[in-house]
């Protein structure tokens, strides 16, 4: 095991009506001022953003809002949340949403008490070391930005998606109630099982040896979503298994799953280039790329591969050909996933094999540059890897 | 699952040789003047607490220190630790121990800023709601208490064992080297051991129903701990299987495990007489209460039972007969914990049939009372499971 720091300071309220208890919690966090921040049409036309406004008033609490976050979220978004939070002298950004308009959120959270351009923090090594708090209502078990000190915006000028990471911008508060996730429709939901599942597998797949606290942790999390996705896909409105999906989902990226290890993210950056190309959800691109990976990285430690398909998907271990076993569990995990509707084949994401070369390039490796951990991939394993997922 | 809300603000910092950045943490959590709290000689005689002074020096810390935190810490300590910190006007309690040095800790913490006397936070509904920060240096894997918001003391006037609980007793970071563990002796190991698991078996046996996530995370804290236990009892150096057991330790306790259910404590009070009346190690005291708790509330719930039999010890399911597969898991328990020399009887512990009578009667249930969730005790019930742990 790796020596590791964990900070997960987050406050979170989970549970049927929590969003009503909006108020109380930025009030408890020292918000006098309020911006709401929140995407599209749902949260209006679901009653939650009257909800959380009478939450707010109730609590004496005034606010500005700002709509408009969209999957990927832009810059632009992030610029003009921050104008607003300046000229309404804005204390607490409060997101009403998914990881899209948390990760906005974050990004307005740090601008408002940065000098220069926010976008500092994403291009350059720059850290952010102070933000106004942000407190989140998470209406989609995904992304598990709203445990999370990552946040990810895409810049207008020239859509280059960079991340940012930092315990600044770790939400003060998340009110999660999974009552709010029964109207998503299945491919989001789907989508969203497929994101929380790849946090995991991020982390599983290491060299760190003697990490078998967080192997069995891990293991809890894909064990969890196994066994209830099926359930909210065939009935949405079934409480039980969208709350422990959605715990399951914080659980998966505070990085309680990842501390002390050695963690490989070639799958989630190679996926970038998909949804980046295609327009896809993060997710679906992650049902894609990740059998592929697996496939192709598997005989460098066959044991980690074949202890996942026997722990996990309840294979039956091959003693005599680990690798047998080892194939077994990806061939689960894709079964899994298409039986959700998720694609897990280039031609099912609508993506083309002409295209490969071009992300190859995207990517932006070096000649004689890799990256990830478990295995280190050169541009000629990008393509390979790529090529498998067809 | 019921609703919750789950705060663990803690720094966690962990590794080899973590204890010489204490300085650098108390500096950070704001503290200028600190009492180093601590028990025996141990910490002294392996140097740990020289690295610890030399760590704060080097920040340019001030510090004055307090020995002489017993097993089940006592009042007398505390009143001390109260009286020393307000006339050296400390600012930050730096707890260099297990347990009971943290708990002793969060009561002198907690005293401080108190006008009253700190017992009337263990003593009545009172709750803490400001402390000096806290900040600690783990020695032993058991209690938790580096990640809880308990605190368990016991006053000298009449030896009253009491706890309180609450968010401003966390500690703000917990230093986890599983190095300082190494010189444990066999037995406290094993004590240490066995507290970890009941931490577990406290939030697993829940009537709330739909908790698949939560009972997952149990099981990889019960997974684990079978798997390294009996590393570290045949090498006490062994880092990875020691760095497993401390880090399972904490998850076991700040309660991840046990959010969104209803917990049943009855063993954790039933353990509390035995102790009292032979002053035997909690861990110990556990081991020898739990097989027989379970034994006589299974019947409730045989399938849960069944279900740890299979996902925790790996006894095949008994379609026909899910009670003899729950008494296997049951026996695993006891042959596992005999096996790291854990006393799993009374006679191995030194208790008296002839004390059961005053143990009932001291845990001071009324007449129609009751204790306990998964499933409600009275005295009869009490007096029937200290006769099953003969």
């Amino acid at each position: 095991m790796n020596n590791f720091t964990f900070y997960s300071p987050t406050y979170f309220v989970f549970g049927r009506g929590t969003e009503n208890e909006a108020g109380k919690y930025v009030s408890r966090f020292g918000g006098t001022k309020v911006l709401i921040h929140y995407g599209g049409g749902s949260v209006k036309k679901s009653g939650l953003l009257d909800r959380v406004k009478t939450s707010l008033d109730g609590a004496g609490i005034d606010y500005v809002e700002l709509g408009g976050v969209m999957p990927n979220p832009r810059s632009g978004l992030v610029y003009e949340g921050i104008d607003l939070c300046r000229q309404e002298k804005v204390d607490f950004i409060l997101a009403v949403g998914g990881g899209s308009t948390i990760d906005s959120s974050k990004a307005i959270a740090a601008g408002v008490l940065y000098d220069g351009d926010f976008w500092d923090y994403y291009s350059t090594d720059l850290q952010v070391t102070e933000a106004l708090p942000v407190g989140t209502i998470l209406t989609i078990a995904a992304a598990g930005s709203e445990g999370s000190q990552g946040s990810v915006i895409t810049h207008e000028d020239g859509m280059l998606k960079r991340s940012t990471n930092s315990d600044a911008i770790r939400p003060v508060f998340s009110i999660l109630n999974p009552e709010l996730t029964f109207t998503l429709p299945p491919e989001q939901t789907a989508n969203g099982v497929a994101d929380i599942m790849a946090h995991v597998f991020e982390r599983y797949f290491t060299n760190t040896k003697e990490v078998e606290v967080t192997d069995r942790l891990c293991e809890a999390i894909l064990l969890t979503m196994i066994k209830e996705s099926p359930k909210v896909m065939e009935n949405p409105s079934d409480y039980g298994a969208r709350a422990n999906i959605m715990w399951a989902g914080m659980v998966a990226h505070n990085n309680l799953c990842g501390v002390g290890r050695d963690q490989d993210w070639s799958s989630h950056d190679m996926e970038h280039e998909l949804s980046a190309l295609y327009d896809v959800a993060h997710g679906a691109g992650l049902a894609v790329m990740f059998p592929a990976w697996m496939k192709y990285v598997m005989k460098h430690d066959i044991n980690r591969f074949a202890q996942i398909a026997v722990r996990v998907w309840g294979c039956h271990m091959d003693y005599q050909n680990p690798e047998v076993t080892a194939l077994e569990g990806i061939k689960k995990l894709e079964e899994f996933w298409r039986s959700l509707g998720l694609p897990i084949t280039f031609a099912e994401l609508g993506a083309k094999e002409e295209d490969i070369p071009f992300m190859v390039k995207n990517i932006g490796l070096k000649e004689g540059e890799s990256m990830g951990s478990f295995v280190p991939l050169y541009n000629e394993d990008l393509e390979k890897i790529y090529r498998l997922a067809l």
